[in-house]
């Protein structure tokens, strides 16, 4: 199979919405880098210049923030549904992935799905606990909202604005692969909901979104700094992939650690554990000195998992929900991504090539040999 | 947009399952041309054929044949969502979608996949009819079962046939759109579950799977062939397209017109309407005719949608069942492709061309204008 090279370098699509600059360790979004939109934007800010290639004027984001509110409630089948998923003991992206597709029996705009996707996380995740689900507040933003329907509690300024940036960060990633299986399925003109269950279905993956805990998991077994170095010696000279570091397309460091790093110190630091945000700091610093010790020239560097499990950890967000949190936020990339591609469309269908027998011919059951 | 090419022409994985070559007109499955599986194959030893790679033996395909009719029956859960599917009068392409990702309620391996679809599908539409669902016989074959389901009565063994040739004929066709999908799916190391869905998803676009009616439409239209000429000669002038004719792929005929034209003749002989089928192909000839008239070189000829129609016409089929029962047969299609994407995965994640602007700076909300 040594064509099967994963599309790597091969060109997809156009678009106008974000740039990856792996080598130079960039991310841009339409057209601002991620630090710029970091430090200003609110998440239905970014949303809307996803959608509409440029930042809204006050009266369009007021619109977009009230019609954004005004539909997070789920139908009676979705509750049900999540009901059923958590009663099942489901992993939390195949029930957002079923609840997401049901999505189709209310509504099918792009809107209506980015409205849904928190309150399904968060309702499934209270009826998980045994809990019952919390009503949206429509005059909460999109992020203190979902911290509101998880917890019961209206957050703080400071946890709202370390959710928020998250989003701002994963919102958008060029030709991730939930975001082309986005563009796969709009471009057989299919709706919106197919293309977004589709992009769930993907992000699942641990090869894509579906493995955010282990870089935390390591922070916490290492426990105190002085052991980080004898430890992940240890896990590197056993040949185990150190989590959190590394990435297929970042060469350099990756901008999103960056920005996920600082809000993670601000939201530690305005009442947070911080003695377990200078652990990771300095399991960080251990981890990339050994890796350049031990894989010279490699320029493995920390990656978007790392802070972003510290940053979610320290919103009191269990490891289980990062993903589908991944998701809330992505969405609206998938969103853009599929508006992108409806309005220049054409069918993505790339050639396979035949590696298998040919000229058999059919052999009657009672003379098959096993 | 320029650079979306659509991925034509470029090789996006290398498999065993099938192999489309549309300047000869020939389609291979597993080393077998389509003619020859569709004179001799169940539709279980097809279905085998591609998860294994080679034809079953006897007791292979006995315990095949008894797994995949045991785990026909769905939960209760995918019940009631398609209950609730029928009452909102949902198109049975997205209830399939819906209800297809239920399954991980239950299950995720590749044969509850395949013996729950069509029972989703059958279900679906009689509820949509008002009418309870039949539960499935395990004593029928795949194809025998799903016709079982639909009417209540156990279908002759001709439309048993009928309907097994068709989904034969369907079961596997290269790197189409859906079956992408559900590599790229796949390649992330998400679950098969997740996978089909997203195929499903994509499926149902019109310029894949969603849109195989209009060819037969246009049959009724037309009415007696008398008529053909003059009503094709004015769509052509119009600059109507000729629903079913022409394919992206297949440059010469498609080797599935003619399988499905055989299998097509073969029941309306046996009990069909004969005037019907006469007609069809009557419109056929004209319309092959009047495309080389208006535009010669262009090669347009009879493409699977037009005998699809005119074979699941004649088995009592709705044309909104015409793209679910596709799903039926491109299912263990898209299984195989899965399981073979896993084998030798690699992440499928191409790039993407940034068009966009650059270097901009935040601009505050008050200042900006509209």
């Amino acid at each position: 199979m040594g064509t099967d090279t994963g599309l790597e370098g091969v060109v997809a699509a156009s678009t106008r919405l974000s740039h990856v600059d792996g080598e130079r360790g960039e991310l841009i979004i339409v057209g601002y880098s991620l630090a710029e939109l970091a430090a200003h934007a609110t998440f239905e800010e970014t949303t809307w210049l996803l959608w509409h290639g440029r930042l809204p004027a006050s009266f369009e984001l007021d619109a977009f923030r009230a019609e954004l509110a005004e539909k997070r409630a789920l139908s009676e089948t979705t509750l049900s549904l999540l009901r059923d998923c958590a009663r099942a003991k489901l992993d939390a992206m195949d029930a957002l992935r079923m609840a997401a597709g049901t999505i189709s029996l209310t509504a099918d705009d792009a809107v209506t799905i980015a409205a849904a996707i928190p309150t399904i996380v968060a309702t499934f995740w209270r009826y998980r606990d045994g809990l019952e689900p919390i009503a949206p507040r429509p005059d909460l933003s999109h992020a203190a909202n979902y911290l509101y329907m998880l917890t019961g509690r209206e957050p703080a300024a400071e946890r709202t604005r370390g959710l928020e940036t998250y989003l701002n960060t994963v919102i958008d990633h060029g030709l991730n692969a939930s975001t082309f299986t986005c563009r796969v399925i709009t471009s057989t003109g299919s709706d919106l909901v197919s293309a977004i269950v589709g992009a769930i279905g993907a992000l699942k993956g641990p090869l894509h979104g579906g493995a955010p805990g282990p870089a935390l998991e390591m922070v916490f077994e290492i426990g105190d700094a002085s052991r980080a170095e004898p430890i992940l010696r240890r896990k590197i000279e056993s040949g185990e992939r150190l989590m959190g570091f590394g990435h297929r397309v970042y060469k350099v460091r990756d901008p999103r650690a960056d920005v996920l790093a600082t809000a993670a110190e601000r939201l530690f630091t305005r009442g947070g554990d911080m003695a377990l945000y200078r652990l990771a700091r300095d399991v960080e610093g251990v981890a990339l000195r050994l890796l350049e010790e031990y894989k010279p020239g490699r320029r493995l560097q920390t990656n978007v998992e790392f802070y972003t499990a510290l940053l979610l950890h320290g919103l009191g967000l269990d490891v289980p929900l990062f993903t589908p949190t991944f998701a809330i936020g992505r969405v609206s990339g998938w969103i853009g991504h599929a508006l992108e591609q409806r309005a220049a469309n054409r069918l993505i269908r790339p050639s396979s090539a035949y590696v298998g027998p040919r000229d058999l011919r059919w052999t009657p059951l009672t003379s098959r040999v096993r």
